[in-house]
C-alpha cells in the first residue's frame, strides 16, 4: 500500500478504474509474461475477452506493434510486438473504442537467468528416469483434489488419479539420485481438466498452469531447482499435437481452423507412414495427420501460424520459467509435418544446445531416421524435421523379445538387437537416440520376462552400454511388472512407498522386498557406473557379428576401451579374444565392472550363462 | 583347302609348324574373340600355356598394345590392346623369345550387330518366366551325359542332374509366350563341372562356354534368336562373385589373389549388412564379402584389376554373341562392393539400356535400396552400386504370409502388403524392382499355401498389378509346390512333361490335370491381360489404407486407370467408392478384366471373400 499512498486521489481511483475494467473486460493474457532479450523479437500475446476485438489497441513505452490480428471470434486478438532491444520492464496495453482508452492491460517482461539461451541439455552422458507423477509419490495429499477440477482421486480406480504430486517427486530426488539417474523426465503436469483419465495429463486444459492436483507453478519451479542442485536436469514432456476438450480455448475456438475439424471429430488412422509414402492417398494422409488421437484430444493445427505461435511461445515460456534442461515431445510424426518441424526449429533456434526428443513410434529404422534432424532419408523427400532426437523403438521391439530366444537363428534372439544397429548409418546421430525397454504405453519388461531378473540384467546392461541416451521407467528398477492388455493403468501401476500407508516403500532399503533390493542394487551400480565411463557415453562402437548365441561389441574412444560380452545361452559360454583382437589392441586385462575382477586378455573369457560380462580394458 | 592351295610351298610348312607350335604352347585364349567399335576401346586378353610368360609379345595390322601384364604365375600373359578405331578384322599375336618369333596365334575382331549398343531391355512391361534348365524339358536326351563333365544324369536323385537342356527349353517357347511371359530368365547355363549338384549352375568351370549338358554355344544363341522371333527376351544369370572350384583357372591360379584366400577356404558369414553396418567390425565385413559362399565355389576377388576386366569384358562377350537383353547378377552384395560397382557401370556404360537385376536378398527396404543405382541411402555413404534393378524381397515375405492371415491386425494381413509400398520412397526407381513371391531358393508359394488356388489368384493379380517387373518361377502357373526343408531338389522339381513318357504333360491342354489347367488358365489370362495395360506397366500408384481387411489401390496415366481391389476375407465385402473419388475421378464404371463384367461405380462394389477385383475405369 505504500506506493498508492503517494498517489494523489484522482490517479488513484483512476487506476482503480481501469484495473476494475480490465478485469471485466480481459479473462486470459497468454503468454501471462515474457521474457526481454530472445532470438526471436517479435512476441505474439492472446488477449482475450467479450468482444475485446471491438477494441484497438496501442502500447506504452514506445514498443512497436508489428501486427494485431483479429479472427472471426470478436472474444480474441492477437497482438504482436517487437522486444528487439527492449529492457526488462512492465508495459500497459491500452484496448480503446472510438479513441477513446476504455481499459488497460499491464505486462511484464522480464529478464532472462543468465545464459539462458546457451543452456545445457541432456545427452549420451544421462540416464532419464521417466515417471508418471500421479503414479509415483503423493508428497501432499491436500492437493489430491481440487473443486475447479473434474475429476476426483479414486485410488482404487487403475484410471483414475491417486493423488501423485509434485512435492512426491522432490521428496524422492534422493532415491532417483541413488539410481544413478540424471535426468527426469515427467509425463505431463500442465493441468488436465478431463473427466476421465486425466492422470496421464496428455489432454490439456490450460497449458500455461500446472495441474493444481500435482501442485502449482512455483512448485515445478522448485522441482527445477531441486534437481539443478543435484546436477540434475529437467525434461518436460510437451504435447503440441492436441490438447484436451477441456481446453478453455475449445469452448470458444479462436478460429475454426485452430483444430482439425471434420467438421468436428475424425479419429486419426495412425498410419504415420502415409507423412512420406509417395503411394499414399491424400485422404488417408490427412486422416493422420489432422484426425484426433483419441475423441477428447482435439488436434491442433499447426499450418494457421497463430496456432504455431502460440505453441512455440508456451514451449520457451516454460523453458524460460521453470529453466528446463529439455523436452520429450508426445506423439510427434502426427503432428502437421511442415508445422512441427517449424515448431521444432524455433526452439532450437532460441536455444541451440536444447535437446528434443520425439515420440516417433515406428517399426522401421528407416521410418524413424526421417524423423531426426538432418536426416538423409527425410532429405529425400527435402524434409528436415529440425528433431534433435527420436526413439530407438526398434531397439526396444528387440529387447523385449530376445532373451525368450536363446537360440542362434539367423534373425532371432541376439541378433535381433545386433541387426538393430547395422542400421545405424541411417541415422544422422546415434548418440541422440532415446534407448529404452519399456515406457508408459507398453508392456512392462519385467511382465514379458517374468520378473526373470538374469533377463533384466542383460537388457538394463545393453542399454547401459550401447550408443544413445538410456531411458528407464520408474519401476523397472525395483521389478515392476504390468500388462497393457489389463489396460493403462496396469502399466502406471503406483510406486510402492509413495503414498503414506504404504506397507512396502520401495524408495527406502529397509521397506523394499528382497528382490525389490536386488533389482535396485544391480541397476544402481550399474548406472553409477555408467556416470564415470566416457567411452559408453561418447564413445564409437564395434560389434561382432554373434556366434554361438554370445553377441561381443566395444566402446571406446581414443584411450579407453569397455569391451561387452552378451552370453544369451543358458549355460556359460567361452570366448576367444584373438577375434576380437582389432579392438583389444595392447590390452592386457579387462576389469569387470561389477566385480572388480581382472580377467587375463590372453586367455579365453567365460562368461557366465545369460549374463552380460562389461569390462573395462587396462 | 582353297586358300592353302594359293600358298607357296615354302609358306604352308611355315603356317603348319606356326599352327602346331601355338597348339602346343596356347591352351586358352579369352576372350576367344571380341568385337571392334565397343565404347571402351582396351581389350584385356588372357594367354594361357606352359611358361607363356618367358616370350615377348607383339601384334599385327598396327594395333596398339597397351600393356603386357605377366603375374606370378608364368603360365599367364595378359595383353591389353586398344581397339579404338580399328576395323573388324582378324590379327596375329606374335610370341617371341630373344627376338624370333616362337609362335603366333590369330585373333578376330568381329562386327557388331546393329544398334548393339543402344539394345534395349527388359522392364516393368515384361513378366519373366525364371526356369532352371535342367529341370524344365529336356529336349535331347544324347546330351545328358557328356564324357569331359563329372556328373552324370540320375532324374531319382534331386540333387543331380536330370537332363533338361536348352533344346527343351526352345522347344517350349509357345508354352511360355502363352502363359504371358516376354522375358526368360534361365539359371546358369555356363559349363559346371562340380562332380556334385552341378545343375544350379552357380558353379562354373568355363565361363565362355555352354555346359554341354545344355547344348552348346551355338544353341544358347538360337535360343536367344527364338526369343527374339516371339519379341520375348533372353536375360542371362551372370556369376561374379565365385566360380566353381573345378574352374580351369582354379588348378593353375593367375595370381594368388585371384581369389579370396585365408588362405584357401573360408566361409562368408552371410551378413551382408556387415557391408554399410558402421558399427561392423572390419573382420566382419571382410569376411562376409571375402568368404566363400560354400565351400565349392571360390570367391573371385574383383579388388584385383585383372579379374575385374575379366569378368567385365565376358559379361560383354556374351552379350555380344548371345545378343542378350538383360542379366540377373547372383549375390550380387556378396561381391566385392566397390568391384561391383565398377563391372556394374561398365556393362552399362557400353549398354546404357540395358537392365541388370542384382539379387540382394535382404529384409530391409533401406537395405535393399541401398544396392539401387543412384540410391539415396547408398548415397549416405558416398556408394553407388550402379545396378539398375535389386529384388523385391520384402514383397515375397509380406506375400508368402499374408493371406493366411485374414483378420485386419495392426501390421498382419494384407498391412503387410500396404506396408511393403509404404517404403518405396527409399527405392530410387521402384519400377525397376523384380516382384516375386517365390524364386529358387525360397519355399514354393502353393506349398506354403497349400495350393490354394484362391490364395494364388490374389498373390498373382497383385504381383500382376503393383509396380515392378513381376518374376514368376517356372511351375508355378500349374500349381507346382516344394519345400526347401525338404532340400532344394524339392524346390527344383522337373516340369512335368519335360521328359519322354512323362505321364503327365503340362506343357499342352490336353495333359493338364484339372487343377493344373485352372492354375494356368487363370495365370496366363492374368498376364495375357497385363500385356496390354500401360497403367499397369508406368503408371504411378495410390493406395488406401486396409479397412476390414481389405486393400485398394490404383495404377494410373493421364488418361488410364487401373482400380485393384484385394479382398481378404472369406466372406464377400462392399466398398463404398466415395472414399476413392479421388482416383475414380469421372470414371462411372469398372470393368473387370477376368470378366469383362460393368461395374456401375456409383454403386457399392462387392468382391467376392478371398479375390482380387481388377478394373478398367472406363
Amino acid at each position: 500500500m505504500k506506493k498508492i499512498n503517494k498517489l494523489s486521489n484522482w490517479s488513484f481511483w483512476l487506476l482503480v478504474f481501469i484495473s476494475i475494467n480490465s478485469w471485466s473486460q480481459i479473462q486470459r493474457v497468454e503468454p501471462p509474461f515474457w521474457y526481454a532479450g530472445m532470438n526471436n523479437p517479435e512476441l505474439q500475446i492472446l488477449f482475450y475477452g467479450e468482444n475485446i476485438a471491438e477494441n484497438e489497441v496501442s502500447v506504452s513505452n514506445g514498443i512497436s506493434i508489428k501486427s494485431v490480428q483479429k479472427t472471426e471470434n470478436p472474444n480474441y486478438i492477437f497482438v504482436t510486438i517487437d522486444t528487439k532491444d527492449v529492457a526488462p520492464q512492465e508495459m500497459l496495453f491500452s484496448f480503446s473504442k472510438n479513441k477513446k482508452v476504455t481499459f488497460t492491460k499491464k505486462y511484464a517482461l522480464k529478464q532472462r537467468r543468465e545464459n539462458s539461451a546457451s543452456r545445457q541439455s541432456y545427452d549420451s552422458s544421462d540416464l532419464i528416469y521417466l515417471l508418471m507423477p500421479d503414479r509415483f509419490a503423493n508428497g501432499n495429499s491436500k492437493n489430491d483434489n481440487h473443486k475447479a477440477m473434474l475429476e476426483k482421486a479414486n485410488r482404487d480406480n487403475p484410471s483414475s488419479r491417486h493423488g501423485g504430486d509434485i512435492e512426491g517427486v522432490i521428496r524422492n530426488l534422493d532415491y532417483i539420485q541413488e539410481l544413478g539417474a540424471t535426468a527426469l523426465w515427467a509425463t505431463p503436469l500442465c493441468e488436465d481438466n478431463d473427466s476421465q483419465g486425466s492422470y496421464h495429463g496428455y489432454a490439456q486444459s490450460d497449458v500455461y498452469r500446472i495441474d493444481p492436483r500435482y501442485g502449482t507453478n512455483e512448485e515445478y519451479l522448485k522441482l527445477s531447482s531441486e534437481l539443478h542442485k543435484r546436477k540434475m536436469k529437467l525434461i518436460m514432456d510437451y504435447v503440441t499435437n492436441h490438447w484436451g476438450m477441456e481446453h478453455w480455448m475449445m469452448k470458444d475456438l479462436p478460429t475454426y481452423d485452430w483444430i482439425h475439424q471434420f467438421p468436428g471429430y475424425a479419429q486419426t488412422n495412425y498410419r504415420m507412414t502415409t507423412q512420406f509414402d509417395p503411394n499414399a492417398s491424400k485422404k488417408d494422409a490427412k486422416l493422420c495427420a489432422d484426425g484426433w488421437f483419441v475423441k477428447s484430444m482435439p488436434d491442433l493445427n499447426q499450418s494457421n501460424p497463430l496456432v504455431l505461435n502460440y505453441l512455440i511461445q508456451n514451449a520457451i515460456w516454460w523453458i524460460e520459467y521453470a529453466n528446463l534442461d529439455g523436452f520429450r515431445v508426445d506423439t510427434y510424426s502426427y503432428n502437421d509435418k511442415e508445422g512441427i518441424a517449424k515448431w521444432t526449429k524455433a526452439i532450437t533456434d532460441e536455444y541451440p544446445n536444447f535437446n528434443i526428443v520425439g515420440e516417433v513410434w515406428m517399426q522401421d529404422q528407416a521410418q524413424m531416421a526421417y524423423w531426426q534432424k538432418d536426416s538423409k532419408i527425410g532429405a529425400i523427400q527435402n524434409y528436415n524435421s529440425n528433431l534433435p532426437s527420436v526413439m530407438d523403438f526398434t531397439l526396444m521391439d528387440a529387447l523385449t523379445v530376445a532373451f525368450n530366444e536363446n537360440q542362434s537363428d539367423w534373425d532371432k534372439g541376439l541378433f535381433r538387437i545386433y541387426n538393430n544397429f547395422t542400421n545405424d548409418f541411417l541415422y544422422p546421430n546415434t548418440n541422440n537416440l532415446l534407448t529404452f525397454f519399456e515406457n508408459h504405453d507398453t508392456n512392462r519388461f519385467n511382465e514379458l520376462y517374468e520378473n526373470d531378473f538374469k533377463k533384466y540384467q542383460m537388457a538394463m546392461s545393453i542399454l547401459a552400454t550401447v550408443r544413445g541416451i538410456p531411458q528407464l521407467y520408474y519401476g523397472s528398477e525395483i521389478g515392476m511388472a504390468g500388462n497393457k492388455k489389463d489396460g493403462d493403468g496396469n502399466i502406471r501401476q503406483d510406486f510402492p512407498g509413495g503414498w503414506d500407508g504404504d506397507v512396502n516403500n520401495a524408495f527406502t532399503k529397509a521397506g523394499r522386498t528382497a528382490q525389490q533390493q536386488q533389482f535396485f542394487d544391480f541397476t544402481s551400480k550399474l548406472f553409477q557406473w555408467r556416470k564415470t565411463s566416457e567411452a559408453v557415453h561418447f564413445g564409437k562402437m564395434t560389434h561382432y557379428v554373434p556366434e554361438n548365441n554370445v553377441y561381443v561389441y566395444f566402446r571406446f574412444t581414443d584411450s579407453k576401451t569397455v569391451m561387452v560380452v552378451v552370453n544369451n545361452n543358458l549355460i556359460s559360454s567361452e570366448i576367444n579374444p584373438i577375434r576380437f583382437q582389432d579392438n583389444i589392441k595392447d590390452f592386457k586385462t579387462g576389469k569387470d565392472v561389477f566385480s572388480g575382477k581382472q580377467m587375463n586378455l590372453e586367455n579365453n573369457i567365460v562368461v557366465e550363462g545369460q549374463s552380460v560380462l562389461v569390462m573395462e580394458l587396462e
